[in-house]
């Protein structure tokens, strides 16, 4: 089974927006077969407009020339990748990649490019156009580059396909679509997930960007692995403070090989496009309370950092065993109550024992008692907390010190 | 703790509305004692109007002269309940139901008599009368009986104390409050809470109707027992249906101590002001799946029906101690999905193991597949089936025919 | 026709509350003969509660006995209405007023007294009581006395005829219904409409409180003389600058014989139960922007302030004779335009000429211009401005220097 | 002033769709001149995509090639109008128009054409391209043409400065802009505002689509002359009663120059690029509703079919002086009342009289009375019905047998 277990891994976007090189990538690439790889790290992924051979931040330029193949689909800028020269795409990355023990992911937009419409260039297999299959009034509000897909008009499926089996010859295991899920585009979703079905490799599917429209929730089930619950996510504590309405939302959806995704992790050395100094604006505290909700809700975890720069907290955070042993094995994740301002958490570890969370999401720090019985445990327990190894025995009230925008979790045995 | 597990019992209204007498709650506890108490089922609820001479099926009619002592509390009306003469109150009737290995539940309306208010009685423990606290603008919309009472008026509290002072003379065990929860009182319900615990008895606190607000869910959890999470509940089908809805949004909160209600069974001989051949109109799979439904969110069950008349269906269907079980040892109960005319949860037994159940909503039996792991059960099972006792190995998919808006729930171990 | 033009009068309300008596009555009534009645003031309107002995202020005492006939029927209060001795009512009121040549008004609430259901007394005409017709759960929000009338209930059309008829007999000639208009309870108006059809007298029919639901419009100009289009109006200017919305909003439904109602002229003494120095919190620009704001919208025009103590000023805004002119003979009423901190209406004199009204809602005055086309009015004209009595001849652009709150109104000829 | 009365001409839409060609404007125009032009009709409008050569009913092809000068400016085709030839435009057709003594009237969509940016074309005026005023994320929802222009760019100005200068080189007495009226690009409007001001010549400015939103109402009177109240209208009964409520809303807002558009009328033989026989499905009573209607609100008019066909109740029914004379010297128009199947409107002449119009919206004839009273007529009148010519006497009341969805409009002296 594809993705039986929430995927981890490191995206570009974070640290470099639009601009990533191929250097960067290989960079990043070695520090995870390193450092982070026997933890279960494993996808590298690209992020968006490595087509455009200008781009050098977070910004997008309009009615830039895309690099492009002649059949309508974008390449790889052979100036910032140069492996990609002579039409071979990521296909020498994705090698060396693998060649690390570890997985490729690329970024794509949904759509054709709009460059091939007024250019009306060709589409593989058929014999038709880019106009064919382009509908002009069908647009991405934050990106320039493509025009929507018609999926019912001839052309579409050998479009997408045609997508897909470049990706798989380059070696590609994880496609993260953008545009796509937020307005729910369920036509051309349809066609992707054929399209992978069809290319002969396997391949994760994420959609984005969020909020992904929960009235779809069995839908996203049955046809991606992964999917956005929120607009991008970054460093300011009012959105992590927001992700437990949409975790609470959306954790009973989390079951192997379909996982809610609350986005990448913005720790460490974030937006090096703009300063090679710029580092995460969360405390460690929130750094923790992120870790320990994305993990107890199960979601896909995507570093955002550059990984060669990490320091000791930052890798110990993406290197807690116990916690990651929870991301993997733990069913039931629930919000217990929210009261004031503590939140708690609980979920069940499959081989036996529960876990209980404690978040303090006030700005000052706070002792926080929590009756046992009026979270469903009314037993006696050996109470193990993942962050700072304490042990201890608890009945019927658990009472804890908690820093501010801090957490503690304890697996209860 | 009071109410550990969901309080299990039998209450007067769905069978005789608001005028059940002596003699027929004695039968009723009779036989509650010989063929349920075993099985948990303990408390005995006289419901509304005990205190109106007139009553005679589930109208109310306006401006009746209703049993009231000097100090504006209702009492029981004599012509129905015998032993209530000379002022005694339930305290016979109690006394006999505590012979039984049973307990006493009433049933009250927020307020205080409008026939006090308007009469001008006195109030027990402090000189003043029933035009200082009532609030001659708080009606009930569906009962003429009460006008409520101002929480911060003088005498309000010691008004509801001396309700619970004689209701603890009575040896009521159980009180139901109505026109209290989906109109929230809060101030009403903090003078309860608090005269119950003055009084000197355990009393278990349900409120009524509902659907109570849910954002008052952790007020709730910290101040009753159970709470209506619907409006009255009858034999009708879309009632049933509806009532898959209200579970899912309520079923995290039901924790020992407290729990979200369902209302009650309309099983067996309902409706008998009316008719003596009066039976519920559920099929007997549709009384399968209420039976299911309830268990598994842990809702308190309330048999509507005359006890006498029950006939070996309703008994076993009551009775089912495997399904009992599940309502008083599991929790994490959740919706796993619901698709097409296939409802899925899941809950977890305590004691270890899980809990499967398959609803059909559709109007025709059904063949439906589950795919074990999308409800995140990822192993090899033992299954048993509740309802049949069937037993198999399962793995990967559950395949199963279910009857028309019927049910089956497997334990997994 | 009765109502042909709105309705002018003075009413208890707002220098008395529900406590005016007698003395206070006649005083106001020989002001008006003397001072007002001239210029077309003639309703004399006693408000509400003239049946509660101990009323003293805007307050109502829950539960207090009111005076009443045998019939259910409310008397006035002999304490504070001494002519009322021996059940005669307010006949021998009535024939004071019109001595004066003026008119009775008295107010009344939706329904039947609640202690008439409580006591079970009798409905004259009919072998029934008024619990018959008494609606147990229709009650007033805002005052304490009634329960409404089911107006489907055998009984019902004899109690309010019983009302009418004793009105009748009184030399009642306006009756202001409360509880009524913006609950809209359509039985019971039908059936005090049908009541004053049958009475035998001419009685203006004035519904309370507001606002009216505009989607009853018709309605109203079918069945009632005005009708409340906002709850109860005082000296607040935010209040008042409501009013332009409410007024632009019903403005086209003022008929002959139909209009709605801005409410009671808060102006001179008003608030006299609470001290006899209350005055009006309306600055005076304010109170000439009320009075041309009612007229020129074609509102009834209730003074609310205590008549023997009017002052130069007060008197002066009350007897405007052209802006009264305008009151009775205009039409076409509108809103042409809000920009900024200007509102601009027209109106159309129906004996030739029309009216131009600028206003200033700002906090200062203001210099401002009207491009009279953009109103309509394209071509030379006289202007007369109705509150400074000056003249001039106008073009094309009006310029005017407003005070803050004020208003210049203009006739065109 | 321009537009003083509401602008009235032929519009090649409904008729053509984006096909009109210049033999059949000429052939509008001078039936127009011989027929139209004594009763006030004067404009002949070129609606959309003149510029598009394959244009062959109401249809847009995304993509096609448009004519288009070196300054991203759109050329009529000259396929399809060869007096365009060598970059002439519509100077020789505006000069064949003028000679007839009538006007030209073109249409433009909002924005630069997006083959403009894509190629990256000039910029009249400064030096600058396409690309640097293009928004690729502005673009129409319904026409594949253009994207907007930032409002905020450097040469937005003189973008739109070139188009009117081009326009009044050709001639242009009237522009309708298009997909920026219910999408309210005020910054654009703001742009085409100064660019007619500068141009040298006094244009006509009409925008599109609506529904216009009223709180904008203020800024339409300042800046534009006709702004349409409604989506596309067509020959369907549903859409015309809808106009009676979206009239209501907007009749205030008709003054001298500036005039709520209720868009054209498709009357005589629309369709025409379909179908040589295409007519008007609209019965000719519903005809008659429209004129009317659109005449007493004061709507700009625009005949919508092909003029050569029309026959004689057509003609008639365009050329009704009286009906004209309503529509520019009336003002205060307003709906009086909708009570069931009737609607009444009034509006004063500004020469003396006032209009009265009862329609009948029944899919049956109706005998309908008005009290004239409740319209606020309360004298006696001559009156003069402006489609029959009948005249009578009247008082009191007004009663008439009116055809299914028809009408009868009244001059009251």
């Amino acid at each position: 089974m594809l993705a039986k277990t929430p995927p981890m891994g490191w995206n570009s976007w974070d640290c470099y927006g639009a601009s990533v090189t191929e250097d960067i990538v290989r960079q990043n690439a070695d520090y995870m077969a390193k450092h982070l790889k026997q933890y279960g790290w494993e996808y590298i992924v690209v992020d968006i407009q490595w087509f455009q051979p200008t781009a050098d931040n977070h910004e997008y330029k309009p009615f830039a020339d895309l690099a492009m193949d002649e059949y309508s689909r974008l390449l790889p800028a052979e100036n910032r990748f140069p492996s990609a020269k002579n039409g071979a795409g990521f296909k020498a990355l994705g090698e060396y990649i693998h060649s690390l023990g570890l997985k490729l992911g690329i970024h794509i937009m949904r759509g054709i490019p709009r460059q091939a419409a007024h250019r009306n260039t060709k589409i593989k297999g058929i014999d038709l156009t880019a106009r064919d299959i382009a509908l002009p009034n069908s647009i991405c509000q934050w990106n320039p580059d493509m025009y929507g897909v018609n999926p019912d008009s001839k052309g579409a499926k050998e479009y997408y396909n045609s997508l897909f089996e470049l990706y798989a010859e380059w070696g590609v295991d994880f496609v993260k679509v953008d545009d796509i899920a937020r307005e729910f585009h369920v036509g051309e979703i349809n066609l992707i997930r054929q399209a992978i079905d069809n290319c002969g490799r396997e391949i994760v599917l994420s959609i984005s960007p969020g909020a992904s429209p929960i009235e779809h929730a069995e839908y996203f089930k049955e046809n991606v692995n992964m999917w956005r619950i929120t607009d991008d996510f970054w460093d300011r504590w009012d959105l992590l403070l927001d992700m437990f309405e949409r975790a609470q939302k959306w954790c009973t959806h989390a079951v192997p090989g379909h996982f809610p995704d609350a986005d990448m992790l913005p720790v460490g050395a974030i937006n090096q496009c703009y300063s090679k100094d710029a580092w995460t604006k969360f405390t460690k505290d929130e750094q923790v309370t992120m870790m320990t909700l994305w993990c107890i809700m199960r979601s896909p975890l995507m570093i955002g950092g550059e990984l060669t720069k990490c320091d000791e907290f930052t890798l110990n955070l993406l290197t807690n065993a116990d916690l990651l042993e929870m991301l993997n094995n733990s069913w039931c994740a629930r919000q217990v109550y929210r009261r004031d301002d503590t939140i708690v958490w609980t979920a069940v570890q499959k081989n036996g024992g529960n876990y209980l969370a404690v978040f303090n999401i006030a700005d000052e720090a706070k002792i926080i008692s929590v009756e046992l019985t009026k979270c469903g445990l009314d037993g006696e327990y050996n109470a193990f907390e993942l962050w700072s190894k304490d042990k201890s025995v608890l009945k019927e009230t658990l009472t804890v010190n908690i820093n501010p925008h801090g957490v503690k979790i304890f697996k209860f045995d």
